[in-house]
């Protein structure tokens, strides 16, 4: 999983770090950590600055004599005004300007021969935007560099973990999607659905459904909040503490596995 | 995430250990391997007994003076004759089975006060069922115990790592399924499905249809296979390459990403 030793490229390892508890490292990432020259965080804002401790507090214990360095940038947010939610019409430029933001950021801040990392939130695959922007700064030509990618805990595994149960059931699928998504409507075909990104409790239109929902905010994290039951008992339930969460920590981050029950030809 | 320290209570970890590189286990399923007294190794027969080793070299690893019991058992292999395939009307004479091995494991092997482990491929969210066989051995009421459990990086994560892609598409979803469930059709309303526990190569299907497959065998391993591109070309190659290696080891697990291309409205 190395990447090849080529005279004068530069080198990028994009780091899935796990979902909030700093033991998700796995070994290989704790491995990427300690190959890094050069740390590149992005911040997304004053809001999430907890998030940004965890990052430093996770370099601080395994590469306690440093030995590296840091580089922060402000990561651009999406113009949430301009489309009336996370994904505007503004996604574009918005993607245009985190590609500029890398180029410089690997182009200025990253020697020839050095390595560099993005330490990612959850797993790498999951609704993160880094390796479709490494890929746009590659195909500009201005830089070059060769990358991989360490998996990390999603979000979603840790929510499993934690309600200790499975995402699908016996031979059946498991559909991941976003809380607009949801909005829309329950996908067809799929009794299991996780949901991510969802600012608006889009479960709540499913109440009068056969439908369990587990919830989690915070996962991994001293604040971490677990909800689970009927959409009908849990929800409202849900929608107090995350309200409360929400007010005293500033931000939330939360997802939920929903799991409709309906008549299925008996196995076994 | 620890279990209550109840007196007299058996503990057990349920330990996601990752889909193929020992370098996949977090930190916190290093902590709960040196936490364990005993281990309960399933075997699914000689044909991957390569797992088995891995399972043992991650213990010689990570608990180098010992210290723990290893107790090995065989685990029943689902009927496949009696319903042609992966999941047949066998499956709750399979799970009975299973429950009743495991009851018999934790009652007689694991010392109250003791804490056991199972070791789960990948993640334990994932197509495993060792969560359900525990949850019928507690519902059955002859032995008591409590249980946690630890994510790990799935195979999915680690195929999308390799392959440098995400999983899903900018606020799409992305779908999980089965190769019995994708020889049906492909799902509705998601164009980025993965595919797990396929014997039957149930891609050939789709070769006439633009969509790119991302494909990998024995991922994280010394024989890891990966390849890519659009099914009508990648796909005769796979299929060799599947056959041979499958011959040549006498097992094989893979699995791929189906991302399919449609008209989409441009963002941006
Ligand atoms: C931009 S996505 C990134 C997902 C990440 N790559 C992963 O694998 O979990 C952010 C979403 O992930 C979910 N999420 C991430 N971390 C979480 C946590 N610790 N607890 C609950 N939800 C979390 C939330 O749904 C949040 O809206
Ligand atoms: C019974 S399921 C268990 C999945 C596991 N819990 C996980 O999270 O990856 C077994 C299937 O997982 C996939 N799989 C597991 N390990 C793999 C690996 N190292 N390489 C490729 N596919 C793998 C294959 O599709 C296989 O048929």
């Amino acid at each position: 999983m190395a990447c090849g030793r080529l005279g004068g490229v530069r080198k990028i390892h994009v780091i899935g770090i796990g979902a909030g508890d700093p033991d998700q490292l796995t070994l290989q990432a704790v491995r990427a950590l300690k190959d890094t020259d050069v740390f590149f965080l992005l911040d997304k804002g004053e809001v999430k600055s907890d998030l940004t401790r965890l990052r430093r507090d996770m370099l601080d214990t395994h590469i306690p004599d440093g030995g590296y360095r840091l580089v922060e940038a402000r990561d651009p947010e999406r113009d949430r005004a301009a489309g009336g939610g996370a994904y505007s019409p503004a996604v574009g430029d918005w993607r245009t300007a985190r590609a500029d933001i890398y180029e410089r950021l690997i182009r200025e801040e990253l020697g020839a021969e050095q390595t560099g990392a993005f330490l990612v939130w959850g797993d790498p695959s999951l609704y993160d935007s880094t390796l479709a922007i490494l890929e746009e700064v590659l195909a500009r030509g201005a830089v070059r560099f060769a990358y991989d990618v360490v998996p990390g805990i999603s979000s979603v595994s840790a929510l499993a973990a934690r309600h200790r149960t499975g995402l699908n059931r016996v031979a059946r699928p498991v559909q991941i999607t976003t809380g607009r998504r949801l909005a829309e409507g329950l996908p067809d075909g799929v009794d299991d659905v996780v949901v991510m990104l969802d600012a608006h409790q889009a479960f709540r239109r499913y109440a009068n459904q056969d439908i369990d929902i587990y919830w989690g905010a915070y996962l991994g994290t001293p604040d971490e909040i677990l909800v689970s039951g009927p959409i009908a008992e849990a929800g409202p339930r849900i929608e107090r503490l995350r309200a409360e969460a929400r007010e005293r920590k500033g931000w939330i981050m939360d997802t939920y596995l929903l799991r409709r029950h309906r008549e299925v030809p008996k196995e076994g």
